[in-house]
């Protein structure tokens, strides 16, 4: 339990004050912040809140976007809104900002020479305010609109270029597992691990973005990865992060005490 | 034109003889046939139909299935069924005979076995009747349901351990485009690319089995991908492979002429 950290999309329905608040109720010490739910509070607040109930922050989600297009088509300037995210990471004391790199504009080839680049104008920046980017490859279905980057051998290529607490890797299962490297793309990755996210895949997989479940209810191997992480060095939170329709319509209460049974039960 | 072949399944709404004589009237040389459509014309006769109008078949969809279940989950047979489909195959003419070969059924890694297992079992009966085995990565969206083989890589692994005229891999844009190993994987498929597959990607992609278009109207490169598989050898036909249900409901006459030319305009 000393692990578990509750990626705060998977209980929707929640605020973040109800949040950090169910969280230390429950036990569980750490959480997974987003920036839209912390915009609602309000950062210092934010902080407040989770040094009263002595919650961390295990990362923060999101930055990135940095093709220079939103999963809706409409032009962002990734970088300079990867830059706030970053002084917000600061603030709030996390250790970690995950990054949606962004999808397609252009060709593949250049959508992801911009994300490498934006990657080396950013990391000096992060690690000024220590702050460790975390690439987080998304599955491959997501390439068009949301992360040219899709598996872990690519996301550490980037990472490699440049000081291992300034850029890590984020593994989701979700993401990942049916890779047939995997295995020894996390062990390329020892040390640059910058979190574990778990979940699992619905089958039949109908939706594109919303198709996960709580671990126990898929094909994914959660123990296995676990392992693999672990032997990469990785010791850190592990966020159970589900998007998922059904479970969002529910209390946060509820969600949470799900969430700590199947992390028991199959992570753990 | 002379490489262009129609996935019959892109005209849906055609029977087999209706697909055969209008890909003869458009001057299209080659078809992807289905068994479906096979069973319901007859081998037989859709043999005699393929002579009659002079049109090569450029590969049967499909065989597989190894890991012992459908994508709805009832058990199956695949080494069985996917003898009878090489039996057809050699009945059409067609020199390959493409492989979905089943989703996760157990441990992923098991299923990997079970699909180089039952390869193993086949490609000498594939090798006697003169039906070269087509393993097809699928998507990973897939991967739970239809195909525990991903990458070209993966299948390229399995595909090297028997005779090149018994087993090759089918590339299928959609399902590898995403790839970052896509063009060192096809490199090292040298003498063993039995097929490929060319249609674009809807953006946004909403729907995991039908989120196919046309060439050009989406993220794919197909001549950038058309090169690398030209390079590593292959010169055989260019099937047309489209699953979208806007498609499906016109008039399969109209549908092979937006074929002809998209194929026109973004591939050849």
């Amino acid at each position: 339990m000393d692990r578990l950290s509750l990626n705060q999309i998977t209980t929707k329905a929640w605020s973040l004050p109800e949040a950090v608040a169910g969280c230390a109720e429950a036990g569980v010490r750490w959480i997974g912040l987003w920036r839209d739910k912390v915009a609602e509070t309000g950062v210092e607040e934010a902080a407040r809140l989770l040094k009263e109930y002595d919650v961390g922050v295990s990362s923060l989600c999101r930055g990135g976007f940095f093709t220079g297009v939103t999963p809706e088509g409409s032009p962002v300037d990734g970088v300079a809104q990867t830059r706030q995210a970053i002084d917000e990471a600061a603030a709030l004391g996390a250790d970690v900002l995950v990054l949606v790199v962004g999808g397609v504009n252009g060709s593949l080839k250049s959508s992801r020479q911009r994300v490498a680049d934006a990657v080396g104008e950013l990391a000096p920046y992060a690690g000024e305010r220590g702050v460790r980017l975390g690439l987080e490859p998304l599955h491959p279905m997501q390439c068009a609109e949301r992360s040219v980057l899709s598996t872990v051998d690519e996301a550490l290529t980037i990472a490699l270029e440049h000081p291992a607490d300034q850029v890590g890797v984020i593994v989701d299962e979700f993401h990942v597992w049916w890779d047939p490297r995997i295995e020894e793309s996390i062990a390329a990755a020892t040390g640059r691990i910058a979190g574990f996210h778990v979940c699992d895949q619905k089958v039949p997989l109908t939706d594109t973005l919303l198709g996960r479940a709580l671990p126990g209810d898929g094909p994914i191997d959660h123990r296995h990865l676990k392992a693999c992480v672990e032997a990469a060095g990785y010791t850190g939170p592990i966020e159970v992060e589900v998007f998922d329709a059904d479970l969002w319509r529910r209390p946060g209460g509820e969600v949470l005490a799900e969430t700590i049974q199947a992390y028991r039960d199959h992570v753990s």
